[in-house]
């Protein structure tokens, strides 16, 4: 089979589905996208570096490709928009072959298809350093005004959409972003502020908090703990709580309501005193931030 | 000075100006545009990496940035749009300090400023790999059909604006995109279609014929030659015009059109016959692609 970049871009755009909302998909300089009227335009970006986010020599392609997938229709299901459209970049390790570079796309194409987001552009390379890939996403409001980090107020409850801590243990490459979740949120009307755990529950509540101006309370034995976290702590001897609420990549959902939501748990309140506090056993800890640092 | 991803962050939030078009900046899960009505959009993705793109021991990080930035805005300037926002990714070598992080956020706006085009949101993260950069950028048609590269057309002459060969002695890192230049080209109605320069003349046009089904013969006595072309020929003895044929990163702009068009060096003539072909001394002669492709 001859490798090369040209062949993997003109077996790229053999996979590429038309669509009406894409009258030129990749293969020119620049995608075209015919952007509905009145729709707001969501863009975020995410990387993923071998050794960092994952480990080539343990995680198959098809999942490397879902991951940076998945964190970018992550970020779209903590704004409660739908994603439309990404493109990608893949910086491959030298003498990669084809056929790897093909289930990297396809595990992209995996993450993505179920949301009909379609993935319009994209740059390929080869180094001698390590894999990277990047995706771009565009989502779109469609209706509904997107949920900021910014909205949370005083007495507004706490809210997590599932258990936490532990992903390492393998649900980090694995998990399912919450854009259904996400979207019914915020077509409710009661949520002031989201974000999707990414940096750990102490941290992102923090940005929540920081965005906001506020502080936050969370209780205890209200956190829905990941079996995940769990096996973890019966290996390396930490409190299970603390995997939860220290953990990077959860991908779950944190929100805030001024009343009660159509979905998840409710983990604690938020309040005009600034800091983040833990309510445990009747004592309350200020609560310092812990999770996910790039050290640069 | 505490050197941390949010650090970085806070840092690049305070940099950011006021746009009527972006209520919500970077800082939040994604970014917030609002989209012109009747406008298309158009977008497209580019990555450079430490020892193929640049080489971090000898360009300067303002460089390195502004050369990711405007490979993207050239993309723009290809297609006759305007550029708009634009997001970003850093994989900095670990222990890399803010301050050199900083003169790669500072390349990015020193190109993409004189375009207004706003940096809307990013990804930053730190490896023991060498450095990587991407930008995505979004475009708007802002009343001016987009030129793709599938509209060439037997009888439209070939054009570029500006000399070729011989970027590697330092032009690929400082060359500025052909923004109005290409706008005035999409806007003049002649044009039929255009790309840029990256790949080398060679390769580039055969993009364009490729897309569009037809041939092209061009004329070496036409092809304007960079006189950095000429020194490099003058240490590697190979012939000047093969470096202006083949030679990556020249970043002008080779379009086509049914009339003379309002600027450009007229090089050849498209033709239904199919193959790029080279009239030179009175002879023709078939002329092989060899500008840049990526080994995989």
């Amino acid at each position: 089979m001859p490798a090369g970049e040209f062949d993997f871009i003109a077996w790229i755009r053999s996979q590429q589905c038309p669509s009406s909302l894409v009258p030129l998909p990749a293969g020119d300089d620049l995608a075209i996208l015919r952007w509905p009227a009145d729709d707001l335009l969501l863009i975020g970006v995410d990387q993923v570096l071998d050794g960092i986010h994952f480990d080539s020599a343990v995680h198959a392609p098809r999942l490397i490709g879902r991951k940076v997938m998945n964190r970018n229709l992550s970020d779209c299901a903590a704004m409660g928009c739908l994603p439309v459209a990404a493109v990608a970049t893949v910086a491959l390790s030298r003498n990669t072959g084809l056929d790897y570079a093909r289930e990297l796309y396809l595990g992209l194409r995996e993450a993505a298809d179920p949301y009909d987001c379609q993935i319009v552009g994209g740059d390929t390379a080869s180094w001698p350093g390590k894999l990277a890939m990047t995706v771009s996403i565009l989502g779109r409001s469609a209706g509904t005004a997107p949920v900021t980090r910014a909205g949370a107020r005083p007495g507004d409850g706490i809210y997590v959409t599932g258990p936490l801590g532990g992903s390492i243990l393998g649900r980090h490459m694995t998990f399912l972003p919450r854009i259904r979740e996400g979207r019914q949120l915020a077509q409710s009307g009661v949520v002031s502020a989201m974000i999707d755990l990414s940096d750990g529950l102490s941290r992102d509540l923090g940005q929540v908090c920081g965005n906001s101006g506020v502080g936050a309370i969370l209780e205890a034995q209200a956190i829905p703990i990941h079996e995940d976290a769990r096996a973890l702590s019966s290996r390396d001897g930490a409190d299970p709580l603390d995997h939860a609420l220290h953990d990077g990549e959860d991908h779950e959902l944190l929100f805030t309501a001024h009343a009660t939501p159509p979905l998840g748990t409710h983990i604690g309140t938020i309040q005009a005193e600034k800091g983040i506090f833990l309510r445990r056993n009747g004592r309350i800890l200020a609560l310092p931030a812990r999770g996910w640092e790039h050290a640069m």
